[in-house]
């Protein structure tokens, strides 16, 4: 029998930062639990951070992952937008790393490519894809999908470093 | 005889953040002390983020200070680049905002015309009048100054705020 390998997923942003817990057991996932966290909007930059920085220690610390990954999103934005999405992925990247945990950063486009096979693929095949792979995760909310899309992809991965080594 | 306010200025970047420390008495500064935290070249980046938050968080136990400001960078940037000054910033307003600080933020401009006059003045005009305005300093690495003028343009925010309240 496998170990199992517990891996949070992060899908960073000011506005909403969605989070994805996935076991993997040799080739076989599953759903954990997954959610969203949602600054006051209006609120300071540093209190943002904050709650976004105190949202992922709780997660960590409810199920205590061994291993993380944060998509690396495509920067499609304005130079003032991409340094606030970058602030919230600065907070997501810091969590898990101060917990211990290994970091791994995935291109928006591998993160897709990984879930359902091609690297253009929309959000809603992603979170369509994300339901197969993980039935028991029921409705989601699109910044959970695309955390749990992070997750899996990681797991892939992970998979193929294993057979890399073996 | 007036209290003392201690203010900690941020200028972060990733390669290099700069922090300043400055003690307001009244209407008179004094320099406390400075530095510039260097993640290692190279290293992941959820790795020197740590560094980052890390070196902050031992000069905030270390002086202590009951305010602290962060520059806002004027982004000049490609989106990729203004995306990893973000990660830096995220963290250079998250370590204060987690040890209870109030954390002010300052454009650029705001905090070269409070300290040269002029919204449009280079780095070597600002470093020349922070060591006017605070002459203990000694030299100064280019971040470090930064982030003096940014705890400097802080306390006349403040002094300003105090005598719209009085």
């Amino acid at each position: 029998m496998s170990a199992v390998i517990r891996i949070l997923g992060v899908d960073p942003g000011s506005a909403a930062t969605g989070w994805g817990v996935v076991d993997m057991a040799g080739a076989r996932l599953s759903y954990v639990a997954s959610g969203v966290i949602r600054p006051k909007k209006g609120a300071a930059h540093a209190e943002k951070l904050s709650v976004i920085f105190e949202g992922l220690q709780a997660v960590i610390a409810d199920y205590d992952p061994g291993e993380a990954a944060v998509e690396e999103t495509f920067v499609n934005a304005s130079p003032r937008d991409a340094l606030v999405l970058g602030q919230a992925r600065g907070v997501a990247l810091l969590a898990p790393g101060q917990a211990g945990l290994a970091v791994a950063e995935y291109a928006a486009n591998s993160v897709k490519k990984s879930v359902v096979g091609k690297g253009h693929a929309d959000k809603a095949q992603v979170a369509a894809m994300v339901k197969v792979l993980l039935p028991k995760c029921g409705e989601l909310a699109s910044d959970e999908a695309d955390a749990l899309a992070v997750a899996i992809c990681h797991a892939h991965h992970y998979g193929m470093r294993k057979l890399e080594a073996s």
